[in-house]
């Protein structure tokens, strides 16, 4: 069996799961062009089903599955979108979803991923906990275990973002994706490098969850350690499959830190008028961090996702610590 | 002269404005239709250039002026949106625009207004200061003052939102807008009148500010006194020119209260991911606390605007208020 996803897997996932998810739409910002002196084209996958991208690589990963595979359900551990996402996606199919989270998950992640009829089976908040209570839940019902990232259905899945980006603008000089697990944007490399041989794809990084820029740099795998951002999705370490697609096509990892991803955040939630979550913000950091080198240039941005608490947004707890001062 | 524009007046305004305003795209929710079971359909001024509707109403009456009045520029007083609009409408056209704001007016409506290259004018924050310091202006400069709401040609403009949205959507059976002075509801009510003698025009109130309810049910004009409310840009009295538009041609005023209008902007933010204002919350309030009165129907609602400040969102003082109990 490969262990690379290939353009045509993309394709086919774009097709599978077409009825099912959202083609998002891409903005663009007069206001920020001018500040980036660059033409940017954002791909908005906070208005995803789901409110993030990752319904498309659950959706395809579903759908994919035996008929004597789907009986048994699916089951996942996520405290983030990839389980509301694989609750969506086993809805409609007809099946059961097992998700383990965290009892310390945010309350409206919780409600989202119930709301969508997943069971949800609670853990304590640590990865031991997390894939031994998902092995119990496993062995108890058989369900297929799908990965949030490291699953060839799931990054095929999340490449079809890039493929309508491609085919909506043409001639990016760069696309710029977050990396946490690396699905998005392995499945952003393979789509770019197919369809859009000249195209540099960058994988955009916290400061404060380093992995992928450090095994990217080193060329072999270094974990997530204690990892602390406020890009709450960007936590995981790259997978087995992922890293090596991301050190095949991928042009650089670039990192910035939770400041600069809480000023972009707040900028396109002010210029563009649209909400996106910390770690959708990561990319355009990036490229306001390097400025000089997208001057002039055509760039794609992936939106991942617009799912925030917005009782604990960094810019007002900031601004509430200052006036403790 | 005609004291009330007419449907002729909107279709022209649209011509004139077209080339420099965003035909803004209409949004729904699946989540939301669920919740208020009813076929909502959004109009996103929030997604408009200077971020509000109010750049329809001042763009027309910028290019409504004869080439000697245009000479000497264009004045106004306001701390909304209707002072980027101006501003930005006079730079287009090429002319000066003088803004008459008081001392305390937000930051970040501030910066826009200036970032337009208007000259702005500081003064006390009360009604008296911002009229006297504007005829000051007038009298300096022989500008023509651009009223936010009691301006034919202004009216006119904001009703070309309605123009797009009828002709976007089918058979609505209600169009709800918020009202401050009334500019864009009774722009939206000759508009609808015209265009779609079936659908029913509703104007949306907060209860802290409620003159147009007052006036409207006692048929006789009634000032908004010391309002109260968290939608900032519905603070305003109705005009002379857009109350009697509003009692012949709406078909009721419903008010609702500031946490009611807090919910539904949340609502708005989690489920469409679109950043709106308060004042652009009071519709969707509205619909919410009569919920049964629109069940099965299909309802536009205009979303008059998306300039928050971002460090003060009802929601967030909110539950530190609650912290600190």
């Amino acid at each position: 069996m490969a262990t690379v996803p290939t353009i045509n897997d993309i394709e086919t996932a774009a097709k599978r799961i077409g009825s099912y998810v959202h083609r998002t739409p891409v903005l663009t910002s007069r206001a920020i062009n001018r500040m980036c002196d660059a033409a940017l084209y954002f791909k908005c996958e906070n208005f995803q089903r789901v409110g993030a991208f990752k319904i498309r690589g659950a959706t395809n990963a579903v759908f994919s599955l035996r008929d004597d595979e789907a009986c048994t359900g699916v089951a996942t551990h996520s405290s983030g979108n990839h389980a509301a996402a694989l609750a969506l996606a086993a809805r409609w199919k007809g099946i059961h979803a097992h998700v383990v989270m965290p009892d310390n998950a945010p309350r409206v992640k919780i409600d989202a991923v119930r709301g969508y009829g997943a069971e949800i089976v609670f853990c304590e908040p640590t990865l031991e906990a997390r894939e031994a209570t998902l092995a119990e839940v496993v062995a108890k019902t058989g369900a297929t275990v799908i990965h949030p990232y490291n699953d060839l259905r799931v990054i095929a899945g999340q490449g079809t973002a890039t493929l309508e980006l491609i085919s909506d603008v043409a001639d990016l000089e760069a696309i710029l994706a977050p990396v946490g697990g690396g699905g998005l944007l392995s499945g952003t490399a393979i789509a770019a490098a197919a369809l859009s041989p000249r195209t540099r794809v960058f994988g955009c990084e916290p400061e404060g969850a380093d992995d992928a820029r450090r095994s990217f740099e080193s060329g072999s795998w270094v974990p997530s350690v204690s990892p602390d951002t406020i890009a709450d999705g960007l936590l995981t370490s790259l997978g087995d499959l992922t890293f090596p697609i991301i050190l095949r096509h991928v042009a650089g990892i670039i990192t910035v830190d939770d400041e600069g991803i809480a000023h972009a955040m707040r900028l396109v939630w002010e210029r563009m008028k649209i909400v996106i979550e910390p770690s959708a913000a990561v990319p355009l950091a990036a490229l306001m961090k390097h400025r000089s080198a997208v001057r002039g240039r055509r760039v794609g941005i992936l939106l991942s996702g617009g799912n925030v608490e917005l009782d604990r947004l960094p810019w007002v707890v900031e601004s509430f610590a200052k006036a403790e001062d």
